[in-house]
């Protein structure tokens, strides 16, 4: 038995600004879960959703209900969770069984489960509109691939489509942050770095293909997005904009606070402690959600986020005072010039 | 040396809606982090300041690297931190001293030192004043003594001032989640267990002397605020219009969810076991910070906080369901009768 419902909600386009064009409908893989549940001899069992499915969360525990023994005791986890590294450690060594939904696994552990929640949305049609955007095979053949972790499941059919159309299509894994080939995250561009002067990323959203265009600034990005059913070039001008307006604040800041965050996968000790030592107006303040609420109170001039990139970036207008990426701090201190400025990205895993 | 630099920060007044009427210095204690640090050869120190010092944390930070040496890494905690028990575990794991600030210990560690932050006001001219609301010793001798924290120190002078003046002082230590005798914490009240049938509360702030009043409702509890300089008694009525507005609104809930705080010390897991055991539709969630954004997303008809007790009856008009006690749920559920409602309070440590 699997659990198809019908999502009513606005899925992970939290933020986007966006509206959703498909209904879409995720499998949560229930028999799996009462499977590992069985074979672990779990008694407890925690649920990780991310932001946009937190809403389908008590129909799965539910709908699990009805399958498992009826000792065991499930629990959600109610920490923000936005990718793969939110994992919510405390629930996971609280619990026999830790699921996180809609993740591909950044590392493996005994006691994770990941189940991935493939879109089903049809991935051709916009594929199809995305050819008016790319160079025709005759001019240019070379095409990237990318696209995120909910439409992984359609990866080869992607390919084929491209190939088909006499595309020579350039993938790869990228590096050890990433599952499978031709994955981005919203913190890692490795997959893109392949012959081919265009990309065509497949996905929801606009955050992940314009970090791709600011990592890969000599590549033309294509964004063919099978949920809102649009077809457009990534531009970073605006975004650059506000990233040397936060710089050009910050030159005048006699304080900062540099960010060390503390959740798995996103520590960058020593870039954070680097900053720290070299600056004596520098303080190293340790936290897990970066929030402009937990910043206010400290009152410092400026802060340098050494965790992830896209809170600085995305959130960056959300807080009162200029918020930089590593680099970007070095830029506004002169270290480095302002026409070096690049896009902040993780490698590795934790 | 010590720290004794002048406030120009609102101190703890943080949403209490009250101005500062005097001004207030605080003593960082820095020899004494200094010398722990020498025994224990740290070379990894982590600061934690309540929400209305962070701001000083910077310049605490600073005059310390003046006497530590010079390879000794400080860091300051970003995490929210409203009591005792919001002590933020990671960044203590991390640093080989971690230096708590302004609450005094609910659970003493080796690792853990506490710096009280006595404030230096003056406290019987507010007394003095409170003389006006209290019975007189003629009429009726008796009066408990209770107070916070950061007036602890003159703790022994407010009662012989009081004893002066002819009343017989009333006091007692509470549980095991006070530390001292006299002390209340948001949380618990227990110190007030006396036999007087008035109390006076000499502290800053509204929410405890509120609390507190809750928890006795058969006693006048007279509340003498040195910091903002006014003399009240404490009402409950609209506090308690509050309360019972919630448990209306949570009385035509389908759904419940039920927190599970995983902060040290506000865990109550057989409560919320309890609960979510014994409803269909009742959820167990688990977090550590309780805010609205967090519980937005899930979309349930109302919640039950097993959580600091704080956070739902302060913090409950911020949230857009409404946020109960676990004897509020019962209530709204019909296992109590709503003439029944108390303030929900902590007892014991972690």
């Amino acid at each position: 038995m699997t659990n198809k419902a019908e999502e009513q909600t606005a899925g992970d386009l939290t933020r986007t600004g966006m509206a959703l064009k498909h209904d879409r409908t995720w499998d949560y893989e229930l028999d799996r879960i009462a499977e590992a549940v069985a074979e672990r001899e779990a008694t407890t069992v925690g649920l990780q959703f991310p932001e946009g499915l937190k809403r389908r969360g008590p129909a799965v525990v539910r709908d699990l209900g009805k399958i498992l023994p009826e000792t065991t005791e499930v629990m959600i986890s109610g920490q923000p969770c936005y990718g793969a590294c939110d994992l919510d450690t405390h629930l996971m060594r609280r619990t026999d069984l830790f699921v996180h939904f809609g993740h591909s696994p950044m590392k493996e552990s005994d006691k994770i489960l990941y189940v991935p929640l493939f879109s089903n949305v049809e991935v051709t049609p916009i594929m199809e509109a995305s050819l008016a955007e790319l160079a025709a095979p005759a001019e240019d053949a070379d095409v990237g691939l990318v696209t995120t972790a909910q439409h992984m499941n359609q990866f080869d059919a992607m390919r084929s489509w491209l190939e088909e159309r006499g595309y020579t299509v350039h993938t790869q894994r990228g590096d050890d942050r990433l599952t499978h080939e031709g994955q981005v995250l919203g913190c890692n561009y490795a997959s893109a770095d392949v012959s081919a002067d265009q990309i065509l990323y497949v996905g929801g959203g606009k955050f992940h293909p314009l970090g791709l265009a600011m990592e890969h600034p000599d590549k033309t990005v294509v964004i063919a997005d099978p949920v809102n059913n649009v077809v457009t070039i990534a531009e970073t001008e605006k975004f650059m904009k506000q990233r040397y307006g936060a710089v050009h604040r910050a030159m005048d800041a006699e304080s900062f606070g540099v960010i060390f965050c503390t959740k798995i996968g996103q520590g960058r000790w020593e870039t954070a402690q680097e900053i720290a030592q070299s600056n004596d107006d520098a303080y190293l303040i340790t936290m897990d959600e970066v929030t402009p609420d937990r910043l206010t109170n400290f009152g410092l001039d400026a802060y340098v986020n050494t965790g992830c990139p896209r809170i600085t970036t995305d959130d960056g207008p959300r807080f009162d005072k200029p918020m930089l990426t590593p680099q970007e701090y070095r830029i506004a201190v002169g270290e480095e010039p302002l026409d070096a400025l690049a896009f902040d990205t993780f490698h590795g895993t934790w």
